[in-house]
């Protein structure tokens, strides 16, 4: 694994290797939670189950075992920490981790058919391989689910808060995603740097930072630990996002699973678009955004107008801010390091 | 109004004219509520906002105020009659009130996508006004806003157990209501009776039954109460549902706002159909309902197969059923008797 480029005057946000552990930390708490997820799930109605295995990576269309494998399953873990951050056995997150995967699976459904995605992890997207009507449908069932997981769950009106807080914000960000791409590239209408976080906090930061936070919550931490969870879950999600944009340019395919540039060809507002726009080395750069088969001279403009450097920069600030809230945070010191060396392992895929 | 026709076994059922004060409940309800309503609604993103309003009836695409009437409210004015039956301020229901009005409206904008419907209540489907994906994200934003509201109600978990509980039987009743359309008219995979009416009571009785049951949990009734209305509303729900079925073939276009014969046309598996289908005068209709152009023929011949006789015999049992569980629980005598007004008026309608 390449590392993430590191600058002098931050060199503690990217470690220059991710810690060893944090794949086997996925793994324990997927194994740790696998079981209540697959309970969930088997309590759907069976067709709207498979579409939910399916989307899961746990079977194929018809029911077959999978071939592929499916997510990394940062938010169940997310949430496993959160619970022993808070000094409880990680089982106490399990209903957290459920709750935040059932969201998470929910979302990617509704988005793809939103965005128009044909494609999930090298698979047909869900509305593909099953149908509109069906995903959307399913999406549902995997919402209602998350719910119904929280309410049996004995956190109480609290957690149920917090995931509706999270749910909020989410479709919240989602729906800014979608506007942003009726505006133009300048002028007063432009899509601003600031506007660009909102949204990433609220498309990606805030389930992340739901998952951590409901975690602790279910682990019995006080509303102070609760909070800074939520907060430093929101930064780390909003890097995420930055980092993915900057993959959704210049990331290899083979990689990524993305075809090459495919987020200047479909003309997304990403920060490295937004940040280059500010540069007047980027005069061209909207003609070559709104010209077909111009993809890599644009790429190429964006990175000499200093748009990847300067999203590189804001991932690195946001993952400085959700280190620092962790580091004031009293937590259990082992979970306080399988949570840095996530976030770490997290923020520094290929580039 | 044209009241229902009523048998001489049972004449209690539908009375000859449904109650004066019906629609002044409805009305005083939508007034109690619409302030607790427009001001969720308000949270929401302002473009989601705009299409939860249109959606609602309040507001025209592009948010000039709506020419055409919106629902009557029957799902929030159980919620308050819920609250005054267990004795409380009718106050006290308009939590519920509001997560169940966001609930079906959520349900009604994905239902139609599901169910390709472009018009509802006269005008396009939401989808058809503002896109599918757009659709997708506003029926999202109303769930997630359903859920919000209660967890901040003071209800507490018990609130939102009966909420996700309906909202998972909504689904699976969709889910059911979909895979319909696949099944085949005869033969062991056809469509029984008791499968409509299981997917009648998740698809429309969760729904009404958990208004009427929340609203009182948040009036403070017990336990008992709450499932005995629970198990009415859904008894209502039954009844409602298979009334739909008998105006959605037979029904005066100008008063339901659907076309002539539309779910014949569109093949649906109604509960008039598979009554139909048990007899052996309809031995020709499976051939009918497949030929294009003839569901006038094929109304005719449900009727002399007794499938319409059926379906009101049937809807009338449910509206037994859901009489003798109201007058068997303890409720406030003002708020029951309004309850009782309130059935009769949604099952009366012009036939």
């Amino acid at each position: 694994m390449t590392a993430l480029p590191t600058t002098a005057t931050a060199p503690s946000a990217f470690p220059a290797q991710a810690p060893a552990a944090a794949p086997d930390v996925l793994l324990r708490c997927r194994e740790l939670v696998r079981p209540a997820l697959g309970e969930a799930v088997g309590r759907l109605h069976p067709w709207v189950a498979e579409m939910a295995a399916y989307s899961f990576g746990w079977c194929e269309v018809g029911g077959a075992p999978a071939a592929a494998p499916g997510g990394k399953g940062v938010r169940q873990a997310l949430a496993v920490l959160g619970a022993e951050a808070a000094g409880a056995d990680g089982r106490a997150g399990i209903p957290a981790a459920v709750a935040v995967e059932l969201v998470h699976a929910f979302s990617l459904l509704h988005d793809d058919i939103m965005d128009g995605d044909a494609t999930r992890r090298r698979r047909p997207a869900v509305w593909k391989a099953y149908g509109t009507g069906p995903a959307v449908l399913a999406g549902d069932a995997l919402f209602a689910l998350a719910v119904e997981t929280l309410a049996a769950a004995p956190g109480g009106p609290e957690a149920l808060r917090l995931l509706s807080a999270a749910l909020a914000d989410l479709v919240r960000g989602q729906a800014d995603d979608l506007l942003f791409t009726t505006r133009p590239w300048g002028g007063p209408q432009r899509v601003t740097p600031e506007e660009y976080r909102r949204m990433a906090e609220g498309k990606t930061g805030a389930l992340l930072g739901c998952a951590v936070a409901l975690g602790a919550a279910l682990g019995g931490a006080p509303e102070p630990v609760v909070t800074a969870l939520d907060r430093a879950g929101r930064r780390l999600g909003i890097a995420f996002q930055l980092i993915d944009d900057v993959l959704g340019i210049w990331g290899d395919p083979a990689v990524t699973g993305k075809p090459v540039h495919g987020d200047l060809r479909e003309r997304k507002k990403t920060f490295p678009v937004l940040a280059a726009l500010g540069s007047p080395a980027a005069r061209r750069l909207p003609a070559l955004l709104d010209s077909p088969g111009r993809a890599a001279q644009a790429a190429a403009l964006i990175e000499e107008a200093g748009g990847r450097t300067a999203t590189l920069a804001e991932a690195r600030a946001h993952m400085d801010a959700a280190r620092a809230l962790l580091a004031k945070t009293p937590l259990a010191a082992g979970p306080a390091d399988e949570l840095h060396g996530l976030l770490d392992h997290l923020t520094s895929r290929n580039l």
